[in-house]
């Protein structure tokens, strides 16, 4: 007999007195939980017998008034990127706090300084939604090339018999190289993961050349992209200014961090050197892109199309944001990570996170803080 | 001087001189044309001094009475999907009618047994559109599991502050493989050019298995699968009976042609037998799929969602349409080949045919006739 096999023959009365004993002899802590995460990461944590969890209970967003209510000698918090972790909540919360463990990939909404200060631990969830971002990427950049948003309004308010066919009505530029248009150049300001994923599932469309922008402060990797190069058969994977990078490129991934470096980073001055069939995706953070510039690109013709994630500002977007009120603007309400594997695989880590934080085991994906002052 | 460089250098009196004489001493052919093709191709219609152009003057398709009343006598005709070219309009140009050239892939608003009858060319344009319509349908894909309607939808109306975010909320099943997850089937009704050239965009999406069913009268193709599964580095590529391509596709594709032997092929009994995480995509024509049946399966969560290029009975699909009313059906209005090139070079293909054939040059895609009876 197998040990698992052997583990499986308990008999349930013994498992349910291990239990008893494992409570009565370990030391309990508490946990809140901001948000429910659904019955299969839940059990996870309601099968450890040393948590004593504090869930949310509805359906909303966690309100700030009740997780500072039960904070109060919390060991662990289990947060979204809608709970703000400051001072005030971890000054609440008590010396009894270990670890803050976020479902999500960025961490801006925790005081990483005050968290330094008091030795916590801090969990996110990077990488799991590398696959899922990148997917949305190309949807994105295809749905604004194709009148994909015009397309499926059309259909939605009943004029499809009232569309006049033409030969080039509802055509936009083609992602897919021709013939007679064999090369085609793609661009991502940031030049991680996401964007390496995203570039990685355009080479069957037969792009040729590859240009990106990062961190000035980050080196060049000519390894990398010489690698990149000959993986994907492509003419060029090349590190740029941003000023080549709005200029040549077909299709522009914004892909970096928020944060004050990147502020507006894609505003008039960007915007007027892009070609005018080209199409801009933003599926990182909506302060990367001036709104008010983006939207007097599309209605102005210097650029053909734009397919977004994020706006700055959300989820405050309105019928009479400039954006909405653009045609070939395509939005979507945040949704680059939303399909069932991925949340699945992010809610799982936050709950290893903290589990790993509070009982001495691994935590497997923590943010560093050494370098936060 | 080059060749090319002394034609370049002709005095334009001089070209001017030529073209008359052209005019005096050639045959002059009458061309109706059903559709204003754009400038670009317009042109190259102009240009041919052979040539008497009746161009359908308005945005709009031709009204059959103009096109009766002005066909007589015309030696060649170039139309649309939506002009219906039979006996009577046959009978109508009468004997001069050398040729019929469409600007689409698909000629079944053609007889063409009363045009081999008569002794006819029929041009029509395809691989031109296959790069185009393979984007559409990863478009196609992608919306339909990624919510990508309602998505569009919700912040479109204004009520994305009112959408209350929670780790499943607008997820659907994801287009990517993942560590959890790590196979993917995607299948194929019908399964030529651009079916290939639809899973050769998913291959970096990391599907793993490829499934098709094409007609029944075609043999096995086990070198070209065999071919496939190296050349994508795939598990399998394999023709299989409709029974389990419905059981075994997270993603089914229908890209095979239309008529009386596809009709309503995806229909109840298929649709029952798919995976609830599945994705229906239709790019080819709607006559494949039983709209009722599609709606009910949605409805009733037999399947995950579709996206829709083409409906049966198109264009008038209405509001109350079972299909529109379902929120995980993604409907375009017909746009598969709808992009600035592909239709450019269509319509520049649909020329090239007219001319070949009442010049007696090569046409570049003619229908083969041989076999019609």
């Amino acid at each position: 007999m197998s040990l698992s096999g052997s583990i499986v023959t308990l008999s349930a009365p013994t498992q349910r007195l291990m239990s008893v004993a494992s409570h009565l002899h370990s030391q309990r802590f508490k946990v809140v939980v901001c948000r429910n995460l659904g019955p299969d990461v839940m059990s996870i944590l309601e099968a450890r017998p040393e948590l004593d969890l504090v869930v949310w209970p509805q359906n909303s967003a966690c309100e700030r008034s009740w997780l500072m209510e039960n904070i109060s000698g919390a060991t662990g918090v289990i947060v979204m990127l809608t709970d703000k972790v400051n001072a005030e909540l971890l000054d609440k919360a008590g010396p009894s706090l270990k670890v803050v463990s976020t479902m999500s990939v960025g961490y801006e909404h925790i005081d990483l300084k005050e968290a330094a200060q008091r030795g916590l631990k801090v969990g996110y969830t990077p990488d799991v939604l590398t696959d899922a971002v990148a997917d949305l990427s190309v949807m994105l950049a295809l749905m604004a090339g194709r009148n994909g948003g015009t397309g499926v309004d059309l259909v939605q308010s009943g004029q499809w018999a009232n569309f006049s066919w033409s030969p080039f009505a509802l055509c936009g530029p083609q992602l897919s190289t021709t013939p007679a248009s064999p090369t085609k150049t793609i661009g991502f300001l940031g030049f991680g993961r996401i964007a390496q994923a995203t570039l990685a599932r355009l080479v069957p469309f037969g792009i040729t050349h590859c240009l990106y922008s990062s961190n000035p402060s980050s080196l060049p990797n000519d390894a990398r992209d010489a690698a990149l190069v000959k993986q994907h058969k492509l003419q060029a994977v090349s590190k740029v200014d941003i000023d080549e990078l709005s200029r040549e490129s077909d299709v522009l991934f914004v892909l970096a961090p928020g944060g004050s470096e990147t502020y507006h980073i894609v505003n008039e001055t960007l915007l007027r050197k892009m070609k005018r069939t080209s199409i801009l995706v933003n599926a990182s953070r909506g302060t990367l892109v001036d709104s008010d510039a983006l939207a007097k690109a599309l209605r102005e013709g210097w650029i053909w199309g734009a397919g977004l994630d994020v706006v700055e500002g959300e989820p405050n977007v309105t019928v009479d944001h400039p954006l909405v009120k653009e045609p070939r603007c395509v939005i979507v309400p945040h949704i680059a990570s939303a399909t069932l594997e991925t949340r699945l695989e992010m809610a799982t880590r936050a709950a290893q996170n903290l589990i790993g934080a509070i009982l001495g085991w691994e935590m497997p994906s923590q943010v560093n803080l050494s370098n936060v002052s």
